[in-house]
């Protein structure tokens, strides 16, 4: 099975030399989050993942969530509960919620980290307090007083837990679609009914109530996306003291057979006459439920990214371990019956290629965690909209381009192990399994490559862009003139270059014809990614090649920084070239075929 | 569940119109091989495919093989032995075996068409024949007169099984670390005695009898891969008359529990003191493995391809039937609450990646196939060198091209799904775990690449390229002033010029550097696949334009090899350039970290 250790050295390199914090200064959230607590937090979640979560991994895939046929209920596998409980009673919930519902307040990238932690260790079981999370968001955001009082303490302590229901039989992507009902009664609030589908932690024994976030139509309300209400539903009716009492009338009657991630529950939720309550406006329940999308969209990235760096782990310590064959330049280790397959060149690239994505990735997820925070709390109008120019860019490049790239490391990770990481004791084929889903849910990567296309290209007047673009010049120009810099300054400059370039041409294409975005669209999401990432290796290498110059020690792990950005930008970016060529040939051979030529 | 049916038009269209047999004419193979043979063949594959095999094929997913500790069995799921039988009964085992021993003896290429069907209706149960197929292989060349009779006809009948024992725990890919060992009797038998693993179709209740081809080393054998030699060893000894006596000292003592193909046995063989008869030479038994090998595969390749093409169907059937959101140029289907998918670019990208490889390498796959047949049967020993060098140089190719697609067109095939592709109802996510085994064993797909650097692309003087380039000019300078054309002539002799010079670089590089080869290994097999690919589509291209300018009909299926043609050049073949860079950039930026820095 596989061993993980939490990447600590990384995130504290990105942490204290990589990120720049002083944009933060003077924040709330910051005044609590000195240079001991990102230490504690880093070291304590690292514990927790290694120790606790991490060991159930295996058990969990194994087992699964059992589904109850007599009472709805769901029984998580064993030690499940247990873990859970110690994650909540440390705090763990609350990481990054309000102080006023007893959250720690803490900034969202050291969330960040947490969640790729716990995901790498035990992905079934982030989805629950990830779940929760997100609903707080919703409800923090868009609650009245009153409900926030009544429902948001549980849930930051982990006591209850969150659920957000779109998708029904007849809608997934489309939710103009969805049909469950919300009819009004006179003391305000609503009777919910309706089925929802592949509601993930929609029911199980982790927590004492589970408040669901439920998308549904009042009477009259206009068709399509439009006529869309929010409403909160908890499975136990609750006093104004706080305090579970009646069973509603929302239960679970059945869990989807999945290809992995078989310890979160993904539910059916039949709503029966359910007693629910308005969050936010009436017909605007879309908008809110996509605030809590946007954070899910970048946690899921998240979570691509942990498995990728577990999936890693697990090859490095396979690829040293493992004897087979000789280097092809001779006996590396000639004592041994055979030197370890880590010699080989096409196991280095494999490996090479996981560390690029993890650590470039790692990098890309905390910017841009920094930035949604100056985005949430900072006090200056002008430096938050600036700042959610950068997230809402790259918000679909991060879900979409991060779980891409987490099934690839873990494939990539499953081929280091060959045979042995097909069957299923190594563990490796979990990751696969596990990792897929987070291609396709929180809006499939097609739908992300659309959003970045359709939405953020052309939203905020290109102020999005210029929040990408301008930054990467300006970096460029800081430091063309270094030439130990050059092999990791120019190829941005040419991948920034190109990009420049194909978003022109997307652009003026997708004028005249909307079809040349949806073809364009995935192509281009990678490109734009890829070159997001050689900005990060680039300001990595940057980092590292100055404290090398300044010589103060930890030279090995400077040294690797420098040489995976070079295996990065010669060996990973110039995919940009074919991608440009794709997007190049415009919509025409993708929309030519007639429907029947299939 | 997915319906299955088999591409009968497409391999009228490769076997009628594209493939030139005449070069075969007069072959004994050919005898049979009428028009006539050929159809019954295609129609009853397909009938005992989707009928009798595609409907096991969740079953034997869910169930898995059942290995009885007590005796060593295994129970294969229900439905699987009837299925068998009707498969040997209809004389499929003997498809392509020779005459004298009971078989067919039609060509090989008629033979893959039926492998690609039933493995795309159901790969677990394919693997049996397939490895009967290979042993056969293996016995045929290098068996004595005696061994043949004893063994052969009642392998070609599929009475009884066959198998190849490889690997060991201490070794997979590294065969000169071998340890079971084989003790000469006064006989002229030999006692067997070693741990196998892996050892696909090692223990089943289909058929009376299982033939293992062992490798081991006798006393006093060189070290390394030169000291191992190959021996026969079957489940129950048989007499001079060929009926199974004795039971013999080797039995089953596991499974393993795999990510997919569960209704393949993967077993662990205990040999005690077995009964062994040495097969060809002493010390020479890897060569008469890899011949098996070599076979064994381009049959793996077919593998991918065929649960592709599945895989693919499965897609295309979910496109059209799901309705979910508008074209983004107005709704198609105003009269339903959505359009079906099928309607937006990227799903349409989707299929048309899916289609232009299934298709593609269909055709690549049998034009390879016919090479083969000439290689085997051809009376002129010139025109068996010449296509065994196309043979040689190709094999690599389809088993990494084919099955690294395979793997990507059935993760394409869930993603089109989204949520409805990971839950195990629709049947997607069986074909992403199935088909995920087929990069790996045969050779990962890593060794393949290194094969065709190492030796294909060095060996025979440059033979192997020749025969591959050739052809390729002749065909671009035949069409080359045909404007109809130009669309699908052009991207072929750009990327075959690409290919040659990236050739010339590796070969060069690696001649003062060994690991230059594999690093450039991967990524050049790649660029040779899409190269191969593009010259199948240029030709289906030719074929189909002629077709269509005749008029004689069928001008949905002739246009849509031209779009699907037109597709793979604008929107596939690109990534030839991302690929000569990665080449270009060489071994160094994988070599240089040094072990530590993973």
């Amino acid at each position: 099975m596989p061993r993980y250790k939490a990447p600590l050295e990384d995130f504290r390199f990105l942490y204290n030399e990589f990120l720049d914090l002083s944009a933060c200064a003077g924040m709330t959230s910051m005044e609590e989050a000195t240079p001991d607590i990102f230490e504690a937090v880093l070291t304590e979640g690292a514990r927790i993942s290694e120790e606790r979560l991490q060991p159930l991994n295996a058990i969990g895939d194994e087992i699964g969530c059992k589904f109850n046929e007599a009472d709805g209920s769901v029984t998580m596998p064993d030690g499940f509960v247990d873990a859970y409980k110690d994650y909540a009673g440390a705090g763990w919930t609350g990481l990054t919620a309000d102080p006023e519902y007893g959250g720690q307040g803490l900034p969202v990238f050291l969330g960040l980290a947490m969640s790729e932690m716990i995901n790498a260790a035990n992905a079934s079981f982030a989805a629950y307090p990830g779940l929760t999370l997100g609903a707080y968001e919703v409800l923090h955001r868009y609650g009245t007083e009153e409900q926030k009082k009544r429902y948001l303490p549980k849930m930051v302590s982990g006591q209850w837990g969150g659920t957000m229901n779109l998708t029904e039989p007849q809608c997934g992507t489309d939710l103009g679609l969805i049909r469950t009902r919300a009819e009004p009664r006179d003391d305000g609030s609503y009777v919910v009914t309706g089925t929802k589908i592949w509601i993930s932690a929609g029911e199980h024994d982790m927590v004492e109530n589970n408040i669901h976030l439920v998308l549904a139509r009042t009477p009259g309300a206009p068709a399509g996306t439009r006529g869309i209400s929010l409403f909160l539903v908890p499975k136990f009716l609750v006093d104004e003291n706080g305090n579970p009492g009646e069973r509603n009338g929302v239960k679970c009657t059945g869990l989807e057979k999945k290809m992995g991630i078989k310890s979160s529950a993904t539910c059916e939720m039949q709503y029966t006459a359910a007693k629910g309550y308005l969050v936010g406006e009436e017909n605007r329940g879309l908008a809110a439920m996509f605030t809590m999308m946007n954070a899910a969209r970048l946690v899921t990235g998240i979570q691509g990214l942990g498995m990728a760096s577990a999936a890693y782990q697990a090859a490095v310590d396979f690829a040293r371990e493992r004897l087979q064959g000789r280097s092809l330049a001779g006996a590396r280790y000639p004592d041994k019956p055979a030197d370890p397959i880590i010699v080989h060149p096409d196991v280095r690239r494999m490996l090479l290629e996981s560390k690029a994505f993890v650590e470039g990735a790692r990098a890309l997820g905390l910017y841009t965690g920094v930035q949604l925070e100056l985005e949430l709390r900072h006090p200056d109008e002008q430096v938050r909209q600036r700042a959610g120019y950068w997230v809402a860019l790259m918000t679909p490049i991060i879900k979409a381009y991060f779980t891409d790239m987490g099934s690839e490391v873990a494939n990539l990770s499953m081929q280091v192990h060959g045979g042995a990481g097909y069957v299923r004791d190594t563990g490796v084929e979990q990751f696969v399994r596990d990792v897929r889903i987070t291609q396709i849910y929180e809006g499939t990567n097609g739908i992300q490559a659309l959003d970045l296309v359709g939405r953020k290209l052309v939203g905020n007047s290109g102020e999005n862009l210029k929040a990408f673009f301008e930054p990467v010049q300006a970096f460029v120009a800081e430091h063309a003139e270094n030439d130990a810099l050059a092999c990791y300054i120019k190829p941005l400059e040419d991948a920034a270059g190109l990009l420049q370039e194909t978003t022109a041409t997307v652009y003026s294409k997708m004028s005249s014809d909307p079809e040349e975005a949806g073809a364009a669209s995935v192509d281009y999401l990678r490109m734009f990614a890829l070159t997001a990432m050689a900005y990060m290796w680039a300001r990595q290498a940057v980092v590292a090649h100055g404290q090398l110059e300044k010589g103060r020690g930890r030279a090995a792990f400077y040294q690797s920084k420098l040489d995976t950005a070079r295996f990065f930008m010669t060996r990973m970016l110039p995919d940009t070239l074919s991608l440009g060529e794709r997007v190049r040939a415009g919509a025409g051979p993708v929309m030519t075929p007639s429907d029947e030529e299939f």
